[in-house]
């Protein structure tokens, strides 16, 4: 039937880290490689009272279709939680969205006709570059450093790349490297998308998982243009299986993903909505995740301490403020895909998701072998730190 | 920021039925406008009973990310129902969706270049045009009769119509006018299908809301050749607030569908698939559905019984034998919209959808002015009948 398919389903590929995740089925293998939140920090009870009120107390109301944006109670409640992270926001400017995943989605069919440009940091979330890839853009990768996106990178690439619609960008504990964009730097950004009028995208997943350090300000709190669109999710504060995100942008923006929305699945589950609506009024979210940030600091300090004991000189990894990963960089010329598959699964029992799958671009210029991501996030202390260990112990012998 | 934005958005609009189904939070209207099930008939207190089962015994696994395929019990359910429905399939032949409608969005983004064509019933249901519509296809509109898509019209506009790429068939209880494909037709549409190499996409919200006559085979069922992509939904027989729908296609097509729900959202809440999927075992949705039907079909007994008491001659109506509208053919040359702006919704205080917005060519030679659809599924009983013979009055007296 593949004669069938349209052009763009040429860029729509299963990607390395889809059979990696697979891996990680495997329990007798220790993964690094998922991107999943700790379960065992879900509020499973409460979530469990609000189901059974919501269904007990509106039961048909939280069963039926409703409108496209989401129901009022919960845009109402981010719009508050937004405006307490510095944005001017009211429910109105906020869309529920299946995940911000679906942003990513909706946000390129908004934007991108085939070769029009996307400004990423290099490298970037592997799920965007999923999402984007079926609207046929080409990639300009912007250099990264511990203070995130390096400006002068962002400003020569954006002389060079005049099709560039919008800039991507996940300032807070980035996926895949963990590193945050600086407030200066945050700034710079928005002065130069006004000069080149483009649209930035914010995705901030990680954001309210900083466990170290002083928050810095959303693109979102410092747009005075109306040009940032800012993507949220409840995937790592609350449960991933609800499918809550939403994003926020200029009404003139939103109006339009919002018809998209519609246009791709209706709406998001009403009961879900219900449901995140009621945790956030009857229980006190931030007090959760007072409780789950210290847990993915001491996460991040068994990681990064098993590391600097085990691994040898030679070996960087970053240290993140906040967020599940850290990126490990070995030496250059070193194969990272090769020596997981031929060294550390058969030998180590570990697996980690090698580097390369999240740089948009291949080329020659761009060393992208010996880097790797490692989630601290889901694996139980001992055996992470024991799988780390094992993994120095292979470093070393290599 | 409309500078911005890329080609396909001068398709996406809103559509006057969205701005219709506001009206209907209108208490004082009657409105027979929207598509909702009865949320009377949704089966609350076992879906209460199932989410907090599922919370108390599995909640980690059910709040935490999954497959985007979808979680192997549903899909296993899912497949034993096709088959219980004439085909074969086993659990990996199904894609767990947000609804259908991300299966429309979702082919369409499979299949469609822009100026590709859609092959269409004509009229068809609006949320389709819509899904479609960012893909910029044609539509090849094909006539309808009582007993669905007309054959020789599809032959003509086949042979008319080099770039089709799919037909679409909503061949159960058709949204907006209620007819059923007949059994020959069914076989006849595949015939062609294979004759000019086409993808069959068939939508089957309605299917199990038959009330009246015998069940006619999927085409699904009759598809030899793995051509024929199915779509069903649990919207109308357990609850749309669940936003569970699912695709059974070739292993081929479905492979790409399940990347393309990748990129679009993930994947669908594990929560709602697994309280699903615990419904599906634990109670007997046929069972449901044996209470359900009966409701439907008073409905529609109590509207189109008003419709041939009050209606002046020269007004028909369908007369369905499933599914939840009836279609309003008003005398030819009659504005059906402009009638309800200036003397339904005023006088009678009743809202139907007017015919124009299910037709997805407008021309000089598709007279669709004078039609409507009529929605007998969410009005009370009373209020139905009485709705109706103040439309019939002013009918006469127009």
């Amino acid at each position: 039937m593949e004669h069938h398919f349209a052009q763009r389903i040429r860029r729509v590929r299963p990607s390395a880290i889809r059979q990696l995740l697979q891996l990680g089925d495997d329990p007798s293998i220790t993964s690094f490689g998922g991107g999943y939140p700790d379960p065992g920090l879900f509020p499973v009870a409460q979530l469990r009272e609000v189901y059974d009120h919501v269904l007990r107390e509106q039961g048909r109301t939280a069963l039926q279709y409703t409108g496209t944006a989401g129901i009022p109670a919960l845009r109402a409640q981010i719009a508050e939680r937004m405006v307490r992270d510095g944005s001017t926001c009211g429910a109105d400017d906020v869309l529920v969205l299946q995940g911000a995943q679906q942003g990513l989605d909706l946000v390129a069919k908004l934007l991108i006709n085939p070769g029009d440009a996307i400004v990423t940091e290099n490298p970037t979330f592997l799920g965007a570059l999923v999402a984007f890839n079926p609207y046929e853009p080409d990639y300009a990768p912007v250099a990264l450093d511990e203070d995130g996106m390096d400006m002068e990178s962002l400003e020569q690439v954006l002389a060079d790349t005049p099709r560039a619609k919008f800039i991507y960008a996940i300032p807070d504990f980035q996926n895949p490297t963990g590193v945050t964009l600086s407030t200066q730097r945050r700034h710079r950004l928005l002065e130069l998308a006004h000069e080149h009028d483009l649209i930035v995208l914010e995705d901030t997943p990680y954001r309210e998982l900083r466990f170290e350090g002083e928050q810095l300000p959303t693109l979102h709190s410092l747009d005075t243009e109306g040009r940032v669109i800012h993507l949220g999710s409840f995937s790592k504060t609350l449960a991933p299986g609800l499918r809550m995100g939403y994003a926020v942008a200029h009404r003139s923006i939103l109006a339009k993903l919002e018809l998209l929305k519609l246009a791709a699945d209706t709406q998001s589950s009403t009961l879900n909505m219900t449901a995140t609506a009621r945790f956030l009024t009857e229980f006190d979210l931030d007090a959760h995740l007072e409780a789950v940030r210290p847990a993915y600091r001491a996460k991040r300090d068994a990681m990064v301490g098993a590391m600097a004991e085990s691994f040898p000189a030679g070996v960087q990894f970053t240290r993140p403020e906040g967020g599940l990963f850290t990126w490990v960089t070995f030496p250059e010329g070193f194969d990272a895909a090769g020596f997981m598959a031929e060294q550390v699964l058969p030998k180590a029992r570990v697996a980690y998701v090698p580097g390369e799958t999240f740089f948009p671009t291949t080329s020659p210029a761009t060393q992208a072998s010996h880097y790797a991501r490692f989630s601290y996030a889901s694996v139980p202390h001992e055996q992470m730190v024991a799988g780390i260990r094992r993994l120095g112990d292979l470093l070393a012998a290599s």
